[in-house]
């Protein structure tokens, strides 16, 4: 993925939302873990394709952001995959610290018990305060959609 | 998983989309590929926690199914998570035959090349048209979401 990509072939393929957006899975390359779910529009997938690192979509910002631009925690494009029907990619990268806003290497620290609870499955990777500079208690949903 | 579940608290934790849906990645246990992305309602999960398999609600449809209900393709649930934000559930679970109603073990089997073309990067593991009775061309985009 080093080099610009004549990309029109792939949006005709790419089955878009009415917003113009198309869900992005992230997964470690070292590990296989699953790390987070973003949006990408053209634009971001365009900047993915010409830098190697992952841009996406703020729905909430209604911004483009490039992944890790604040925290240093970029993730490197190993390879995308498109799924049968275009309305997901499968974006295999390598993460530099944590995917999580909240410390975690993965988003999806929490699991579901048996009695249909959630409790926290992992350990931070990194301070999150000390990189994005506010606390993210854990006692609710959180109103941002994923961390820079 | 295999006792229903008192369900409340994690519907309480789930960010629902305005259609009461929430996306559903799967993922192999065996061998960690993501095999896909889907949705789920209220009812889906219920019925997820309740039987073990996996069960989504198709947008195209508009009804509820059950993975794996026609090809025997199920898929057994081994842990549910929930990411940071709540508007994403990671699901660990044992695929028999292949996610995929075009065949394939993953419905992420086109790859990106360098020049923004696509792929196929995997061969089938089941007969498609034998399942389901009939071809899935892989000339264009297909009309349906996933298989079952």
């Amino acid at each position: 993925m080093s080099s610009p990509a004549t990309d029109l072939a792939l949006f005709d393929q790419i089955k878009w939302t009415a917003d113009g957006l198309v869900a992005a899975i992230v997964q470690d390359s070292e590990n296989d873990q699953v790390l987070m779910l973003a949006w990408m529009d053209r634009p971001a997938i365009i900047n993915t394709l010409a830098t190697g690192q992952t841009h996406f979509y703020s729905r909430s910002r209604k911004s483009s952001w490039h992944k890790g631009g604040t925290s240093g925690h970029v993730q490197y494009v190993e390879s995308i995959r498109v799924d049968c029907d275009g309305d997901v990619l499968l974006i295999r990268a390598r993460q530099v610290g944590g995917a999580c806003h909240e410390g975690y290497r993965t988003c999806f620290f929490r699991e579901v018990t048996a009695d249909g609870s959630l409790h926290i499955i992992a350990t931070p990777v990194f301070d999150a305060e000390g990189v994005y500079g506010e606390t993210k208690a854990r006692t609710s949903l959180p109103e941002t959609t994923s961390g820079e």
